[in-house]
């Protein structure tokens, strides 16, 4: 690791209201040092880099053009918003981040009033902006709404409806679309074509020109601003037709990183009579950090890393992925079947698609941050005969719901979708927990919904998703490296909503789904230590139920515990109705239900969010204790029934 | 009722076979006859209306043109799909559309191959085409995927979010944007006013000269189709810049009633090398039938009517809607407090909120089919200080799903729910019963979830929803009449999480969640008479569970069912999940949950759709019944602890 940077001017700005009091020639002294702090921090502590850096000047900009926390300002997704936390009171914490305890990779409403909307999710800025400016237009409270949404954000359908209802806003919504050509990945679409070549015209190349005109038009700003405001907005449209076709006074493309391009052009934004206004900023994803422009990802996220040579801390070595397990068995159905689509909505690293789209690249679809078209576009295909695969992390999959009911269980269609990073995800918390997927899907009649318990089991579920063609079918896996069972040479076609028995028992039966079953086993470990004989199974469905199972083990155990990565609603839920419907309740049935907590964790190592949420083997174990314990219940190792 | 139509030339087209036998000339005959079938069938139906008048000549176009049914033709929403399904082989079904047992008033795959997707939710035929074209082209198959969507619905996301994919399907994808500046409601935002713009633009009033340009071109089509299906692309271009910019080729707008302009404009749609399309039409709502053309809706959805007339049967007088019980209770609260903010999604009359933009009309946003939106922007209102009201059918707020998680619930904003059309909703079916909300919301954490058993209630919760300000909170209430009971005259606010007991007894006990309650108490009459004491309890809260009432209920009583208007999930999988996690299912618990089956129910009224979900109180009889007999149980009129 290098040292701390010096940053002298940075250490005499805490919050806005300091940054305010510089003159226009230090700021660029201060984006520079505010560069060299966040890219020592993020050395320190890995992250979100790439983005951050690209928005350094912007963000001092915008905090000194801006009378924020009073203007409100929305970071789009949250990625770049480290120097942001560095600017407004948190640089003594900011290597924390993403750590237990620490800050927020994302902008977070209880850590700072200079956050007043949490994000994480894509899109979501333009709504909100338009909601905190109609707020303060109706109560006659002064302040802006401001949304710094990048181009990528930009292709998902409610960033579309929120520039289609903007116009109730006027003035007080700046919409500042930060251009830098890459969200995650490579930009799919029309939208991205028609910004390349906005930012390719000529105007842009006299961009230099402009921004004097511009900053002449400030010095008499005094005077006529309204009239100079308009003739602004509309004397500096380069190519924004679309822009201006929704109704935004469109204004760019400007520099992103010459500030003395963005604070005149963002100033006239500010006084504008006319509004909402759209600006047009270009930036360097990865700027001013030699690795990381280098780099193909720009440092998206990144490990901890060597901030001198941008070498990153290696993962260690261990299993596969469950990432790249899932898309080398997609290969291999692919190989065999031409029927076989990929499907992913901007992630195709994030979901290993991007190994299939070397493998099959006809088949390969990058719909960009959409969702909604991803699942279906999937719904076409499959009703003319395709077996398209949706690969959604199961909190991104929220997107699309309505889709999955309405167009794909309604119509009851084969698609499959790979719901990736299920359960809890670790360092990006609350808002990318995966835990809501089994509940809002099992509801749905016709659906068919797995979990993998390890990376053989993902194999077959993937074999079994690519066969399956009489209904929509799911498997959700978690983030990160399966457990280092040996992959199936040949995968299995499972039979629908049968589970198995891992180990067979007589006292204790934990009926597991999902990759809580090494825990699962653990427990079985520890409660056998005690003399409690334990069955463990592993459902495998969550819908269908495997009935037959699942009624043999409640009646002859003497106690029952589910384990899930989900919250309530799911497994639990749906055997305890099967248990209800079936009668089996009614002469006592010890059966408790092990699931996620009703509260949102906030970011920490995935395994110590699990022990937050009491899903470890001590806590089945406990829970286990408990319910023998209950009504003074004789612990015995035979069958109760 | 007027004697049926005489329809000579429409008795010789049973499919678009036959249709495509016709000459040109004798299409203008063959639409105004199917006009009149479809007033005539719609006239003894009751249903949409408006909308397929507007596309009579359009659709008679398209099954010219097109290769129906291997060219896919999705009818977006599907309101409009009444003369599409005359000519389809479903005319000697017509008159049962909406019915019990008869066709669907929206496209469904299992009733015709000329239905290759069902519809009914709003902007989903784009990604769905893109979908059938997509996957003829990789299958190397014949077959274009055409798109026919309203200006009302190019106003959701995923319309956008197809456009901005639609390029992969090359020129085996034609969207022909239906527009007749109405959806439902007056359309709203920035693309409607663009819209407009394009349409009163000088080349539409030239028309004639271009419809004749065109036909000139079709008479030597046999030669350069290329080229000339390049220039006509392009040479048509009137004002298209918005679709042009993402990546389509913009032919239009086009008069959607001469079929004279129509056709030459689809044939070299259908011809061109060049592509995705988007043939921009223009037609009129209610078009041909002068009481539909009158009326401010356009006969969007009527009731059974008299041709002649339009005169429509008039509802019987009955109680008060819960749509208008909610609108009337949200102005006073609105009148009281200048927070008060209320948003619809291009429902304004459907829930009410029509009123409340008269007697408030700077605080009543209709953002047009835009629910992420809507969501997110009362996420931002309300993180602003304001009190903003989502007024959202069950069914639709499955398309904010993810703002609703992620804007929402996870910053415990306080925006409320008004979740209109819960539960099961008659003629529209399955695509729009609200079976699912209780379920998805209960398992966030933060939520509050209401539902209301009668209109009496629904004053009690708006108001709770409205002076609640901790977090978020939904109320969910049905489609239609109240049940007559007496409104209060000072409302209630309800205490977070507590149920209330409607009649007490001893026996049996019944657990209501919503409007089912009528039911149960029915139910408790009939058990009564069998001599089963019976407590019929309103919950009032799926989330918080009023946990104290509950335990008292299910440990006091031989018997407990919970009754919900939702799927599996919901209320029922709540309490059994309280039972268990409190162990008072391990000594034995008489406990069923009822609740809607698993599976989509097609339309019917929705007395006859409960009936077979099997929700009356008959069924809370028998499953009381059948529960008691269990284990031979002994039926005594004393509690059980």
């Amino acid at each position: 690791m290098a040292d701390l940077p010096n940053t002298p001017l940075l250490d005499t700005v805490d919050t806005p209201h300091d940054l305010r009091k510089l003159k226009p020639a230090d700021l660029r002294q201060l984006a520079d040092e505010l560069r060299a702090e966040t890219i020592s921090a993020v050395g320190s502590t890995g992250g979100h880099l790439g983005s951050g850096l690209g928005v350094v000047e912007l963000t001092v900009a915008i905090h000194y053009v801006f009378d924020t926390p009073d203007d409100r300002l929305i970071w789009d997704v949250g990625h770049q918003c480290y120097p942001h936390k560095i600017l407004t009171g948190r640089r003594d914490r900011i290597r924390t981040l993403r750590q237990g305890g620490g800050l927020s990779g994302f902008t977070k409403r209880s850590e700072s009033e200079y956050d007043p909307f949490g994000a994480a999710h894509s899109s979501t800025s333009i709504s909100a902006a338009l909601g905190f400016a109609v707020a303060n237009k109706l109560a006659d409270r002064p302040g802006k709404g401001i949304a710094v949404i990048g181009d990528g954000a930009m292709s998902a359908g409610m960033a579309y409806e929120a520039m289609n209802n903007a116009e109730a806003a006027g003035n007080r919504l700046v919409v500042i679309l930060n251009d830098n050509d890459m969200s995650i990945a490579p930009p799919v679409g029309g939208l991205s074509a028609y910004l390349a070549r906005t930012v390719s015209s000529s105007n842009y190349l006299g961009l230099r020109s402009l921004a004097k005109r511009a900053i002449r038009r400030i010095s008499k700003r005094v005077h006529n601003a309204a009239e100079k405001a308009e003739e602004f907005a509309r004397g500096m449209v380069t190519g924004g037709t679309l822009f201006e076709e929704l109704g935004f006074y469109y204004v760019g493309p400007i520099d992103g990183h010459n500030l003395d391009h963005l604070i005149p052009v963002l100033e006239n934004a500010r006084d504008s009579e006319h509004g909402p206004i759209l600006v047009h900023v270009v930036t360097k994803k990865g700027k001013g950090y030699g690795p990381a422009e280098a780099a193909a990802d720009k440092y998206h996220g990144v490990q901890k890393f060597d901030v001198i040579t941008g070498a990153q801390a290696k993962a260690p070595p261990g299993p596969p992925s469950y990432q790249n397990v899932f898309a080398d068995q997609l290969i291999k159905e692919a190989d065999a079947d031409p029927r076989i689509i990929a499907i992913t909505a901007a992630m195709p690293s994030g979901t290993g698609l991007d190994r299939f789209g070397k493998a099959h690249p006809d088949r390969t679809f990058d719909v960009g941050i959409a969702e909604q078209h991803a699942v279906t576009f999937a719904a076409g295909l499959a009703a003319q005969g395709m077996r398209p695969f949706c690969a959604i992390y199961s909190t991104f999959l929220q997107r699309a719901y309505d889709q999955v009911v309405h167009d794909v269980a309604i119509q009851n269609l084969p698609v499959r979708f790979a719901i990736d990073r299920a359960g809890l995800v670790g360092a990006d918390g609350a808002t990318h927990a995966g835990s809501f997927d089994v509940t809002y899907l099992a509801t749905l009649p016709n659906f068919i919904v797995m979990a993998a318990a390890d990376e053989a089991e993902l194999v077959h579920m993937t074999h079994t998703a690519a066969l399956h063609d009489d209904g929509p079918i799911a498997v959700r896996y978690p983030r990160g490296n399966g457990v280092g069972i040996a992959l199936p040479a040949v995968p299995e076609r499972l039979e629908i909503g049968k589970g198995r028995v891992v180990r067979e028992g007589k006292t204790v039966a934990i009926l597991s789904l999902g990759t809580r079953l090494a825990e699962a086993i653990k427990a079985a470990d520890a409660l056998e230590a005690k003399g409690l004989s334990t069955t463990v199974a592993d459902l495998r469905f969550a819908k269908p139920l495997d009935e037959d199972l699942i009624r043999r083990l409640l009646t002859s155990h003497e106690v029952a515990v589910t384990v899930e990565e989900g919250a309530i609603g799911g497994l639990g839920a749906h055997v305890l109705t099967m248990a209800s419907d079936q009668g089996l309740i009614d002469a006592g049935l010890k059966l408790r239900t092990m699931r996620l907590p009703d509260t949102f964790q906030d970011q920490d190592k995935p395994e110590l969010q699990y022990a937050e949420a009491g899903l470890n083997a001590e806590h089945i174990v406990d829970t286990v204790l408990k319910a023998l314990r209950y009504n003074e219940a004789v612990v015995t190792d035979g069958a109760r029934a």
